[in-house]
């Protein structure tokens, strides 16, 4: 199944001319009608305007910013049409800039112009490359609804509408399904890592289950099977057996712990999913950093609900409001079941061939061509007359209902007319996308099983905050995945790529190095979901007090045509894949509820 | 009423990127099908090759030119998708492009990249600025005629074509309605200044003054009252009551005056409006110099006849026929009639929201839809199938006919397939616009009239030929307007506006200030259709000898489906409102009756 639209862009090398292999052609035409798309010259500089100390750094940076503006309209390097470089300094016999375009280019020969400069707008400046390109234009068609985003909820509803027999197409920024499931295989084929969404159980979380079941999609249980390490504030590293709790060097540090642990699980359980009650409103007067501080339970109570909020949100406690934690919570049958990797937990249980297969699995179950990739929306348009127009990279579309799936931080790149109610505005510049990064750790071995060590750490100190074992033995791909979550993540996130593996490897080191020997990983990978712009951030956007009792209600509001799901509007398991479901089915109710009733 | 066309550039700023505000954005993309314009690199020089003295008019007119190549095309500023722009010598620190930059855009942000260069084309270019722009093109529409120009002749075509029952669309260059009828508020709103023509009467010119009595436009009565300013040409400054003659320095001045306008009054009223008799065709053999100077009536006659030809025209006697001037008199139902201020003349009255509420109000009488603004035509192609193609900056139509109401000189605009014929081709290329700016000069009190002028000047001596009082008492609206015009008017242009206006300021207080004190305008405000490039001259074009009396005849000869009207085409009051209001209606008159007939 290729979804991958094909370009409008082609290369023409007239007879008789200059080779132009393997970077560039003499001539580039585009074909039907298309979007041009052209970019501002990019630098290598970051978005603080900071440029990379070395040459060839700073030239990759403008590639990667390059990349960023295509991708941004729904283009690719196979699109570009023209590149134009500009080079300071250049030496015709040490092309430096070359090994990056031609990794860049990967085989596409676009038209080029190469222009030596003394200089560029800022002093710093040593290299700059613009491109053109023309992405193909499907001719306006007329779907029932148009869903924006084929991630899991997105992809739901169209599944739903279709069944019902409504026509539908997803319109998906990205260049594959699957929104934040994400799954690779970095070493081998089978040897399959989820960047993403990673965990489901099979007990309380139903619709994910289902479908994995539908799917045929095999599992594996989650290692919960000896001890946990503990990185305490005083750097110490100690071990407690899985489900129980550590010994914390801190006085009365343990009791403390266990006592704000329980005070969240009581709390959390005491909300209604269905309505803000009022000890919920009082809880959104605070932050959680502040409803917990108010406990004084000392260092390591903190610091460990520091670990929660950073490892289940990416954020840190003083980023979100108590009520937020709390319902998110409850929303996942409290907080203990939430944070379980055991039987009806959360992390219970993985997919061998990881969560992506879900969202490739549904994307098989609905019409060829229902999926459109490469097509960010930018307009959503409802002129009163019924029904929207969407525009998205790749074509536009007339409907009568569209379904918005992205998360509402997202919901800024898209301009609506009429705009959105101010409550949804208002969300959607609260909500906050939290920082998280899961870096794996690839391995020959499970290693630390060998010291009965489960794999999972919880760091006080960091830059790791935590890991799991996140191996299937039955296709030997053995790894540790290492949470890079809040404000430690964001700190590493400055760092070069380099520098900053270099540091996990390092803390991987450290933290078990005191109970067995710790082997050279294979590789590391690792995707920076706050940088991708089309999550900007991840798992699921918290809000800060005030936001959720004000405006929360908004969150599903129809807005016109235009309807909403995404896992942060589920009523159970938000934020997770189970959310994500249920919240494309109860968008497809709506969707058919209104249709069907229009029809009448 | 908004006619503008949106603009299908649309910027983006991908997440996590470099702050473009307020001048860039990293992506541009083009939405929809459109048309791709691209223009030259643009440096600060003017049509002769004159680079201004300083770096920031060489800059300022870079910008100017850039806008002068949109405007060709029927782009503007919002439609531009990338700036490239090249400087030599760049300062990071001194960025003297930036507040021309920013002014140009204003607010628009293109992609956009800057190329600091050690040199450019030419050793005095020290800035370069190109753009790529994309303007939206609507689905080619089939409609009875297109229109070409919504100046009031082509207006007045589609009123009468749409109340015949027919389907038109006018398609207009500019982004407004009404040609050469433009109506500004510079200071504030109800103070109007018409920019180009102004003067009606209620008498003779039946058609305009019946459409303002329809559109319900009220009108002020042109002052007469007290005395005119006489500049002569010893530079004396005498005055006169209006409607008498000057008493002139040069020995028998005034009376050899009178003799050439009696002569001139007679000449014109012994001409044919609908053939050109014999007499008229050995007129047409003299320049209006040539027959002035036969009769040998010394210099202030001729001084007279060219301020005549130049407030009329703008252009000087050696530029027209005798014929043509004679005959452009006659139309005007004579010399005397047509220079008259007073009831009957053609300076009778003004219209008191300006000349161009007579363009909008056909607008507004007009179905929805029917004026596409910013869409010039460039083509205009006869397949021999029958009916018309015609290509304009916002989207093609076919049709039945086209009636193009653009003056003659810009027929070389656009492009006729098959070609025009050869009489109409010499028309084309032989007729001759004038030079005319009116200098609005607008205070705050009419203070001429206390010393018993009526504000009007004719100067023997420059540079401004004469002026008028243009108030609108009602409205507390003072104006004098200078007429800058002819060869003294081409000489004003090559000042920068500074340098002119201070020229005109002086010239005014030299004027008048041997009898009242002169204060200082509140502002100043002109506008140079001769280098509007849509006007390309002003009032009317002329023709030299041997053109009228061998190819006036093909003024209104159909090409194929196409017809032609304009001011310069009428019977009565050529080169007046009235007159393009008659070619209108003798336009649709024409299409209306061969559409009719094709239908029999």
């Amino acid at each position: 199944m290729s979804l991958k639209p094909s370009s409008s862009a082609r290369s023409i090398d007239p007879y008789r001319m200059m080779d132009g292999r393997p970077t560039f052609s003499h001539v580039a035409t585009s074909t039907g009608p298309s979007r041009i798309i052209i970019t501002a010259g990019q630098v290598g500089a970051d978005e603080n305007g900071i440029v990379p100390a070395t040459p060839s750094d700073q030239i990759a940076l403008a590639f990667e910013n390059l990349s960023r503006c295509l991708e941004a309209a729904g283009a690719g390097v196979a699109d570009i049409l023209k590149l134009t470089y500009y080079i300071v300094n250049y030496d015709p016999k040490n092309r430096h800039h070359a090994p990056h375009l031609i990794k860049f280019l990967n085989g596409h020969r676009p038209a080029t112009t190469l222009v030596p400069v003394t200089a560029l707008a800022n002093p710093e400046y040593l290299f700059e490359i613009e491109a053109t390109a023309a992405v193909a234009q499907a001719p306006t068609q007329t779907v029932d609804v148009v869903v924006v985003g084929a991630g899991l909820s997105g992809l739901q509803t169209a599944y739903d509408l279709q069944k019902a027999g409504f026509s539908c197409v997803v319109v998906e920024a990205r260049d594959r399904v699957g929104g934040k499931t994400w799954s690779v295989e970095p070493i081998a084929s089978g040897k399959v890592i989820d960047l993403g969404a990673a965990w489901v159980n099979d007990t309380n979380q139903t619709r994910v289950h289902a479908l994995a079941k539908k799917l045929g999609l095999a599992t594996v249980v989650q290692n919960t099977k000896g001890n946990v390490i503990q990185h305490d504030l005083d750097d110490s590293k100690s071990t407690f057996v899985y489900g129980t709790v550590p010994l914390l060097a801190e006085i009365n540090g343990t009791e403390n712990m266990v006592y704000v642990r329980d005070l969240v699980e009581e709390t959390c359980q005491q909300l209604d999913l269905y309505k803000i009650t009022p000890a919920g409103k009082d809880l959104d007067k605070l932050t959680l950093e502040e409803f917990v501080k108010a406990q004084e339970k000392g260092e390591s109570a903190f610091a460990t609900v520091t670990i929660w909020t950073r490892v289940m949100l990416g954020l840190e406690p003083s980023e979100m409001s108590a009520l937020f934690f709390l319902d998110y919570c409850n929303r996942g049958g409290g907080f203990l079941q939430m944070r379980s990797d055991k039987r009806h937990g959360g992390q219970y249980m993985r997919l061998v061939q990881g969560t992506q297969s879900l969202s490739k699995g549904l994307t098989e179950l609905l019409a060829p061509g229902t999926v459109i990739l490469n097509s960010p929306v930018r307009l959503i348009r409802q002129d009163g007359s019924g029904g929207a127009y969407v525009s998205s990279g790749r074509g536009d579309f007339k409907c009568r209902k569209v379904v918005v799936s992205v998360p509402t931080p997202l919901y800024k790149e898209i301009t609506f007319v009429p705009a959105l109610s101010e409550a949804k505005t208002t969300l959607s510049s609260s909500t906050v996308l939290g920082y998280t990064s899961k870096a794996m750790l690839m391995y020959d071995t499970p290693w630390w099983r060998t010291a009965n060590l489960c794999g999972m750490v919880q760091s006080f100190k960091g830059p790791v905050a935590a890991t799991r074992d996140t191996s299937n033995d039955d296709k030997k791909q053995y790894s540790l995945t290492c949470f890079l979550v809040g404000d430690w993540g964001r700190e590493q996130s400055k760092k070069t790529k380099a520098e900053r593996h270099q540091g996990i490897i390092s803390h991987i080191r450290e933290l078990f190095s005191p109970f067995v020997e710790v082997p050279e990983p294979i590789t590391i990978i690792e995707h920076e979901w706050a940088k991708d712009q089309w999550a900007q951030g991840c798992p699921c956007p918290a809000t800060p007090p005030g936001i959720m009792s004000q405006y929360g209600h908004a969150m599903t509001t129809v807005h016109g045509n235009v309807h909403f799901v995404g896992t942060e509007t589920a009523v159970k398991w938000k934020g997770y894949m189970e959310g994500a479901i249920e919240s494309g089915e109860r968008g497809a109710e709506e969707v058919i509820k209104s249709l069907t009733k229009a029809k009448l």
